[in-house]
């Protein structure tokens, strides 16, 4: 197999087969093919696109390029996935609160390069985390405390790692084939047998617009299916960040006041549909579900299988009670409102940008972490501000000083308008 | 100016400005820029076009990223470029041709990586010949011949011979915007200040339909302008190899027939409106160009003009001698027909493919050419055959072993149908 040729047939707007797509995957794994190659099909599939056939061909290529995580004795073990956004702390609240529940949970989570940390970022936010294990400690993970959060092994879907990195400096992510390809040929390798997805909407988000948004979930609803998983899920509105932190142990900190507090807010609304999604699995009966789900929040059970998690890898004990007890370790510097009015707007990607300059996320695979680096919001969208109110709360090693010359940025990503808006439901379809 | 930038922009088409195409082009001079991302964007030229002001830009930054040849004394220097095909030998016939009639002709010819030797292969077929010089001999070749054609510099549009080799090898050869930037800026560059195109265009030629060889002629010929050459030209119908001669020796063996005997052929008739818009550019008066031409092939002139390149490229004399008498140093091995009809089709690219086994192309670019290597076809299109009549003659060393392995495939190149066609006219339009 030719790969100039695959190209051509690419190019030329004709499908591909699978001899062809299994030849590029394999290439790319054992590095037989060059990377100018792989962008310049990745280019051509992102313009002429892929049929649906060719894009689960792809992902099956890719989920067989490596191995895959087996979780000997739970028939049902769920997996969620959320297409991300600023402050998406949601596998912190729900995979303890769904475990709690009794359901095996299982997801492999990353360390972003992104404008914020990755999950397990923020789970090594706590002194002594560390989330990378062998797959025994997984097994084992998974019958001591009934879930599992990892950062996954390089052994799986080595193609996507590949792919993903070549799509990140080629102009080549947007791609709904891709996108697709490379989320499901991992889930496919995680470990679980039914998939939540969260697919974002949003201008925070990936897909800006519904239409985009749908298509993306019906794709890989379509392809998590013929991967042979049980599919669920919702599409979300990002309109805003997803909580009030943004940061690291602010976003744990966070987690923690929803499975202990349970506020009532977007986040934690669309939290409820994901965990109500993740048993129905095996629960049909709705008003059972959200009875369990609150008692698990209300008996303590969910914070339990917090800190169990946390103790399990590696968290000392110290860290893990600070957290518990909802302490910062430092004091936030407040930034106020200058006017009178209602948030009408919230630039979140502004926001996340100004969170990695405090330490919060990296720029180059190298940098460190200042967990505690981020914001805590005081005011969200459609609230009422007075001039003088607190917007937000600003915490890192570097809060002072980067304050001291960024003084006028906090207050311009916030739109405040003189007539109120309505708070919009955070869920806007069901996958 | 961030490539990613490039890219993204190209994708989502968007035109590009001049920054971002010389930023483009100097990083991929510099190598600053990997070829992957410079793949991904080709890709997206290719499927997203240019328009005509960043064809413009492209190959001005592209002519810009080397050195220029220029003629001292030469106020009038006439080139001529053709988008080439199997048996094109109208540089060894034109050049000499044209100079004879008292006209400075410069171009810079390749050796091709293609199925059949490029003009310098067919040069250098005659023993001594070397068509490599610095830039004080081509002053004293066209100062003591009047003519000259050599291989360019590596200092000649650097730019060019990067992008070229990439996308040789990335599907992105076939647009008309990088194809016009790669001739054109090399053209800038090549010490001509007229420029005559003969775009081919047909089943055998890189355009294969007439829209899209009028296309690039315009392309071509606009950015010509803007680039400071007068532009001429003519598209031609590339039907069938050009010539009866396939190969390097045997197609200087032609060459020096048409230009002592001038066969009234087809590619007479191309020789002869090229050599006609080379010689208007400075000689109105249409009967005295074609008495001129004539009298340059009959007094001599034009066959003395060739003998005097050879000799001064170092050419041996007695192999000069052997081509100026059109002895062929070995007999070719006869083809024939089974069958009675009339030439209706030849497949010129199967019939360059086989020349290549033969020797006379390369695979890459260390392998050695056969000189004698090649076909001359005693049947051409629209020709009537008899059964057992010679098709055509295999030349070169390799030529017994080879037949004997393929005796098959030579007439299945020929389509012989039972009805006569017509000899269309190799002259589709002017330029």
């Amino acid at each position: 197999m030719d790969m100039l040729q695959i190209i051509e047939a690419k190019k030329r707007g004709s499908e591909l087969g699978e001899s062809e797509i299994e030849a590029w995957v394999r290439g790319v794994v054992d590095e037989s093919i060059p990377l100018y190659q792989s962008a310049s099909l990745l280019m051509a599939i992102r313009l002429n696109g892929m049929t649906f056939d060719e894009t689960w061909l792809l992902t099956r290529a890719m989920a067989n390029s490596g191995d895959r995580v087996h979780y000997k004795g739970f028939p049902v073990v769920v997996d969620k996935h959320s297409t991300g956004g600023v402050g998406d702390k949601v596998t912190l609240i729900l995979a303890p609160l769904v475990a709690a529940c009794g359901v095996p949970v299982a997801m492999l989570s990353g360390r972003s390069l992104g404008f914020t940390g990755g999950t397990i970022d923020k789970f090594e936010s706590i002194a002594g985390v560390t989330c990378e294990f062998d797959d025994l400690t997984l097994q084992r993970m998974m019958q001591e405390i009934g879930w599992v959060n990892a950062q996954p092994s390089s052994r799986i879907a080595p193609a996507d790692r590949a792919l993903y990195a070549l799509r990140d400096v080629t102009g080549t992510v947007d791609s709904i084939p891709l996108i697709t390809a490379s989320i499901m040929s991992k889930k496919m390798c995680g470990g679980g047998t039914h998939l939540c997805l969260d697919v974002k909407c949003g201008p925070g988000a990936f897909m800006q617009n519904f239409d985009d948004a749908r298509k993306l979930a019906s794709s890989l609803k379509q392809v998590g299916i013929l991967g042979g998983l049980k599919m669920a899920g919702v599409i979300s509105r990002m309109a805003e960040p997803l909580g009030q932190a943004v940061g690291n142990y602010v976003e744990m900190w966070e987690a923690v006041r929803y499975l202990t507090e349970w506020p009532k807010t977007p986040l934690a609304e669309l939290v409820m549909a994901l965990a109500d999604h993740m048993l129905k699995m095996y629960m049909p009966d709705e008003e059972k579900r959200a009875a369990m789900l609150m008692s698990a929040i209300e008996s303590g059970a969910a914070i339990e299988a917090l800190r169990r998690y946390l103790d399990f890898c590696g968290g000392d004990v110290r860290a893990i009670d600070q957290l518990m007890s909802m302490e910062l370790t430092q004091e936030g510097v407040a930034v106020t409102s200058t006017r009178d009015g209602f948030v009408n707007d919230i630039d979140g990607y502004g926001l996340a940008l100004c969170a990695r300059e405090l330490g919060a996320g990296r720029i180059t695979q190298n940098d460190r972490i200042d967990p505690m680096a981020g914001f805590i919001l005081e005011k969200q969208l459609a609230d009422e501000v007075k001039a003088g109110d607190v917007l937000l709360l600003v915490y890192g090693k570097k809060a002072k000083s980067w304050l001291s010359q960024n003084r006028e940025r906090i207050p311009a990503l916030f739109t405040i308008g003189n007539s109120a808006i309505d708070k919009a439901s955070i869920i806007l379809d069901e996958v």
